[in-house]
């Protein structure tokens, strides 16, 4: 795949002025008020992996609804704390998986938390073990347009939801430094990640790999791939719904959470990414942190990668970064 | 695509004995029970549609778990009843559309009923307009593994339920035959009409076209299209649940259905179909009324079609074939 | 499929001048003049479907060089005309079919006058039964390099004036009141439709739907995809026939037909169609009645549909829109 | 692609007895009989190609229908005659190009023909030149299914015809050895070779290379691959016409015409072919000279090629093994 | 992608006798006896990673001809040995990537060495940084066809004696015991395992993974998919010399170092697997161990998964099952 | 495929100002000193081809490194020279086949010579049958990036030398006019004689068609299409080297080779080109001969067609070309 969004020095320009309802700040705030109106109900239960080095954990929390969200707590074996942490969000379509596929954030001196995505966990990897108890309406298959009608119903009001409550999981730990938590993740991960760094204060870092959930609408016109797609289809189908699809993302998008955000940020971007594009990610990155001053931020540019983007080199990118922070 | 399959010699005898579940007729009764203990709530809403010749309605009845389920009925303008019935149902992914497209049995003098099929109705045509208010555990996109891991919760267990409801509705009509009530439907709606064959007694009668949703495993085995191919992902990620999931499928297979059904049927296959097999389609064929005696039946075998089946050609068929039913 | 063609904004205002050769005129004057000094031919033969409120007639007329050509009329059963009529046009590769396919408008009052394409009807649906008894020169497979060489012997030349002889032959019909008969039709139905409104005074209406057959030159420009890359395709192999190709299609092009027009008319265009690229739809719709004055002239726009268009929506748009002309 | 067809062994002995239409000879004997009636009108015009060891000559002669008919004749260039001649035809879709693709026969002292195929030529290579005048009913786009529903029109009627004659032409060459003609070609143009080797008695050898056009029911049945396609395509849309279809094709079918040749022959195949299946091509090569006596022929075995096959290695073997013939 | 391949009980009991060349033994000798008779010139540099558990070394060794190989070396942080070990060979087209990817087998408690596979690390990932001298002759894009003219010269010749030069470099480590090395990895990483696995005596334990390199002619007989289709692709051009690429082969069929080898074998296989076509892994599987007696081995079916295999599922399988053996 | 590149009218002066490294012509000018200083050994064999017009011999000569390079060599049979000579070089995988192949320039009075490319031939056709020796640092499967991290061991370094002996082979040919030395060639072939067009004095004529390796970095941005596509691809995986890598193609640039040229060239470019976008193909010729004066030039536009480009309409073009130069 060749360059086909804007040219990279106009992506290091691109600010878009996205629309926002009146009432965003007012829907996110009713939204985790009422999630922190029920008890986390945080359970840890230690499984056994073979692994002599790191502690695993099977994590189950009460996220949107009180509905039940695992998630892998791994952290160094013989440590005490408190400890730094890292939250991680997974990417579209795959689950937690195994406790031995995600060991880097423990072994870098973390109490890491890999958080399910509700529902999904079954299109790749080893698979997920969380549900999404509510429904949806009618619905392209996936989860972008699975409530698309209205903002309260959709899928990932929840899921945000549910990350929100993942950090103030491991901010109740004892031996974490509820002030030392950063969010990461890559692709959805990375949307979800930005929604936590527009919606929890107070945190050490975020980290988007290459985020998903960014400037809907350019998304659509620029790429036909899936997931964005979904959109497509969804619109292609019921025709006369495009304003009421777009304002419903209005209250999802990655471009406003960013906005809203002011912890130091490291973003990862890849210019010859059609699943995610490059504008829609810079749209978040020159946004992020508009509302505050002096944020630290610095965004990784892999100039011939398509959506895997830096893969291990942006994650030993993050580790560097992240131990550089005060 | 050339032949793939069985010989077609070999499909006419094909019988095999699928497993059921001990309980299966259990399940159903006491599913169908708890369906019918709510009331159907069916409304009727004229619309127009600028068609002279048919009066069409948009119409709303309580499906599984009191559900609102969407349909449209189309009936001809003038004539008065009470008049025979067909109620048909959808492809996979696929809605209720707009009622300028299902003009067929109206104009052939039946009350026609078309059921939306929750959930679905935003991958092609002209939308559907119903939800499914029920979530899921971990699934595929798509809604063959939604509640895999329990037939209580599987995505066709309310399916099939809406469905009988909605030959209830129609039955319950002023100016239906109650006993002139025929089930049709292609792929998924075939799939749909099979189960409906094996859980409603007293229909008239049961067009199946290259029905979808029987013999799992064998699909799996002899083909990766989709939608087939979501239990193989399902499976590919969640590597030890093979046991568990052909157990719940088994109580949603056509073949099993079947067995039950007694009235006459005109059954398609086509052998060129890669996405509904023909083993598939002629293992709930050849296993069809086998616990009835002299069940009328037949299939119309199109040799050189892929899943598009035999199309105009297969509705003028059902047309002449039901019109010289008793 | 993302947008690929103008921007949105500047679609609207696209009005290429579309060079005409100067016998435009007097090639389709004696074309015509030709074709209507031979005798119709007309025969209806009513035809068995089952279908209580409509009247299916098999339909033979001469058409071009008096070829035989098929169609199905369709009209209600029991109304005495003089009755208003539409005469619709296929999409690339199909047939007319079977008549249980066509019923919405003959349900909606109109005598339906359904024209097969000759020598087409083989590549999807229910199949088509005219063939097409002139050869041709070296071509691609498909139509539109059939004659390519002279526009005298162009395949398009035989299908246009067709196209005129069945709107003859339906004005000529005891129940259908002449001044009122629409033309109407989807992709290569809407470029034959766009000819038509060029080539015959006095239509009711005219509604192509996506169209095909509009400036072939930006055609080849901004699509690959078939059918226009049929040009693309016999121009790779005949290298120096460049001129001589645009040359024919001069004659055959729904811009300059579309000039010509001047009944009113409801046209449809989809954003994301790569098969009928918008700027040449937008090439005829803005073209559209540039001879005339005051003419009447509507476009849908479908911002998320690729060349499946506005399907069952534009169709009742269409009924709902042709019942308020006077 | 991996072997899918009949294992090696089984291929060498496979020997389906074709279903042959009782008046074969008479169809082939009053068509060839009708051919001939009309004057060959042979014109050689030489060519100025730049070549100085080969003189090239763009020859028209009257085929089927009287029709004229393109080819390119290259000879040595300052050799007297009477020399052995090979006429070779071409593969489906192209045409005969241009006189400085095809200089290998001559090179090894043959008079060469190179007949154009009428109607093709624009989809590969340099072009084609030959017209079709003959049209036909409802057919896939293509030419295996013009005139599929009788033999007399159909579309290799009239090509084999041309070939016939392409041979009478050679022979009447003043310095052609009349007795020494050979046939050759790849894919269609080995199907015509087949045709051509069952039709005119006297030929020197017999070269058909991957040979398209031999048992078009088995080769249905076993390739969804183009151009076999195009027959399941047909049916699959004209479903009622299975029986008619290969009746048609019965008339033109290379196992029938092999079973008539009597000259040597050198048939090559490739055992991962999808186009031209190995048990097609075997089907013709076992029964090749079958009601002869003592017919020399051998087949050169490609087993890891597709419908490449021997390419080069082919030509290099044919010049070879036809320089031993006496 | 369905089942494809022998029918699961067919496959457990397929045991091909491949056929060896008479000096396999000797071949192989010979290989190593000059390989090791060049110094392993063995360096660790310690690398930062930001990782506090683990320690990790950038290793290069002598292989092949002397020339350098690098690997990763990864350990536990603060653990004295003797420990046992684990060496990994990679995945087709893969490299060593970084240390932050490959922490399992160290956070499990072993001394982890990750080969990089010569010439590789280019296709996918975080790269490789060893370069292969030697060249070869013409050879499809890829390493199967590298010196595929003569055993002497295969590019896997020089592989496999890197992995068994890594095996040495691991044993000849302080802190690790020689006798509790285990070698593993999947689909080539796997082939590798096997060769190592009959090439070196006294190993703890082999765990190939879906392995690659097993029984080239079925291989090529049952799929087309790469890499094993470059061989497929090498016959299709170098037409005559299928004997001696087979032949070449012989030397280094996973199926023959199988037969040799007498460590306990965990495998895996999955059904559906088109890359390494279950056929050829039960070759291996089935004659493992055969020439020793009651070798303890077993193997992890996947019945639904392509290529990927188990994944996160089978690694944890490997650290259990390691974890048990004496 | 549409136009996806510059405007055609962008294209005519399209003039990029490459990089060039300061000791390009140092670096050429050593590499063909050392080249040079090795005896060609150069050796003809004929080849018994069947073929009587023309004489074949099988070439092998000392190119880079003195290592043996194959050609054949083809010549009028029974010509006394001096001849003119054309050396011709390859595409992409492909080798020199059998000799059978290759006839027009024989056929036009010329001495042909056809090199093959090092380590290539087995992709397509009927084979090469020359080796690199030389290895490589980790590469993706193909040739552009072997020996990507430095010019000096760049696999094009060691090809461009080849050709350069290749030409210095056919001019020590006694029968052979060195004055009158062309060099042509298609896609890689185009860019191999734009490489010797800027290395060697005194040649006849210049015949890019289709070039590839130009202007790479362009290539990257504007198509994903292999063969440029492997650079992607390195860079893909190895994400620090961006600089070093085309530091390394500067070395080996079409545009650079082309502006140091003088003799008299033709080329050719298409304008749908996705292999060889067009805007390198015209870099390369609007900088061809800018050091020198009066440079004839002439571009072939071939404005429909993809990589295949001209073809033989070219090749009758080159011929016709070449005869005209003085």
């Amino acid at each position: 795949m060749p360059l086909f969004d804007l040219a990279p020095e106009a992506l290091e320009t691109y600010l878009p002025q996205i629309d926002e309802p009146d009432d965003f700040d007012a829907f996110w705030s009713q939204t985790l008020g009422e999630a922190r109106s029920v008890d986390l109900e945080l359970r840890l239960e230690q499984v056994e992996t073979g692994l002599a080095l790191v502690h695993s954990y099977d994590v189950t929390f009460a996220g949107f609804g009180g509905h039940p969200i695992k998630a892998w707590l791994t952290r160094p074996a013989d440590v005490t704390g408190p400890l730094p942490a890292v939250v991680q969000f997974l990417g579209y379509g795959g689950g937690r998986g195994l406790p031995v596929e995600h060991l880097a954030w423990a072994n870098a001196g973390y109490v890491h938390l890999l958080m399910d995505t509700r529902g999904q966990g079954s299109r790749w990897g080893a698979g997920g073990h969380t549900g999404d108890p509510a429904g949806s309406g009618p619905a392209v298959p996936g989860y972008l347009t699975r409530g698309i009608g209205d903002p309260a119903e959709h899928y990932y009001r929840r899921v945000f939801t549910d990350a929100v409550r993942a950090v103030d999981a491991v901010r109740s730990l004892d031996d974490v430094d509820p002030t030392a938590v950063a969010v990461a993740g890559t692709s959805q991960g990375g949307g979800i990640t930005l929604a936590v760094s527009g919606l929890v204060p107070g945190l050490r870092a975020v980290m988007p790999d290459v985020p998903f959930l960014c400037h809907y609408r350019r998304a659509t016109e620029i790429t036909g791939a899936m997931p964005y797609g979904e959109i497509t289809q969804y619109l292609a189908v019921h025709r006369g719904e495009v304003e009421r699809v777009f304002r419903t993302l209005s209250y999802l998008d990655g471009v406003s959470f960013a906005r809203r955000a002011d912890a130091p940020a490291l973003f990862s971007v890849a210019l010859m990414d059609t699943t995610c594009p490059p504008s829609t990610v810079y749209a978040a990155y020159n946004n992020y942190g508009a509302r505050a001053s002096d944020v630290v931020k610095d965004i990784e540019v892999y100039p011939f990668n398509q959506h895997e983007g830096g893969q291990a080199h942006q994650l030993t990118r993050q580790i560097g970064w992240l131990a550089t922070l005060p």
